[in-house]
């Protein structure tokens, strides 16, 4: 794929950009979504082993990463993979940004570098699903500004009273 | 898990039934999901890469079997697993019936078993995803039979034209 961003200025902060993933995402990741406060333990583990599976076997894994950094630190990164089976449909399954960067519009950013890359990629529509809980408002909140709309809501998914809502975003052809 | 039947008459068949997966599995699921003529080949891949995960890892898979012979020959199975981060929510990937046995309710009765095994495994939530197309009509109805309701439709999921439908069915409590 070509022409990736390799840094970007938000306001007076440069950040760079890189798209390989390396041992050391392990921890960084891990500590980014930790330090969002927003996950379980058991959402923690499954994020880290999408970067084990992406060293592993990497885009056979199927997971895409976009990692952004700040003086050579991770500080925020999304995951995104094409679905199977399908002719032009992702997921993006996680976008964090670390808890002391948030709030500057680094989300928001890193969410419509995603959509190029899978544009770039040959995608059209992009799915990323959330909880229906009270605490995730903000989350919903997130992705209603990015402009996904929610295309379907599946009651009690997560357990009794935890729905799963799933928003899409449909690429405009380039 | 306990109490989980070993065969089954079916009108003047006898069905056996196993829960674990051989290596022959791999063959035998490739040939009862092609002989349907039901899936590309691409899916056909897919059908085999979860025997192949559940060869690999166990029960650490994630992925769960029942399989239906006759005379010591795979005639049907499914393949099912909890969902990541849910209470009590499972998928049923698939489950397919070998052409040549098909129209004598042997589908609809492993589906009931499946939903058996899952209900024992602690699960209430059933999901089974399908296409909306129109050759897909069979299938659809197959699980409407089976009970389970319409939750949602993503229209273009799988290609233009071409959506998912998400059914769902909620186990009463034992």
């Amino acid at each position: 794929m070509n022409a990736r961003p390799v840094s970007r200025v938000l306001g007076t902060e440069q950040f760079s950009l890189r798209y390989e993933v390396v041992d050391s995402d392990e921890a960084a990741v891990r500590s980014i979504v930790e330090s969002t406060g927003f996950f379980h333990d058991y959402e923690v583990d499954i994020a880290v082993e999408l970067v084990q599976e992406r060293l592993r076997r990497g885009d056979a894994s199927g997971y895409y990463f976009a990692i952004v950094e700040q003086g050579g630190s991770p500080v925020a990164y999304s995951c995104y993979g094409p679905i199977a089976c399908t002719a032009d449909s992702y997921d993006v399954f996680w976008i964090a940004v670390r808890k002391s960067h948030q709030r500057h519009g680094l989300g928001r950013w890193l969410m419509e570098l995603t959509e190029k890359l899978i544009s770039a990629a040959g995608g059209r529509r992009i799915y990323v699903e959330t909880s229906g809980r009270p605490d995730y408002l903000p989350t919903r909140n997130f992705y209603e500004r990015c402009c996904y709309h929610k295309a379907a809501e599946l009651p009690d998914f997560y357990a009794e009273g935890d729905a799963k809502v799933i928003y899409v975003k449909v690429l405009a052809r380039e």
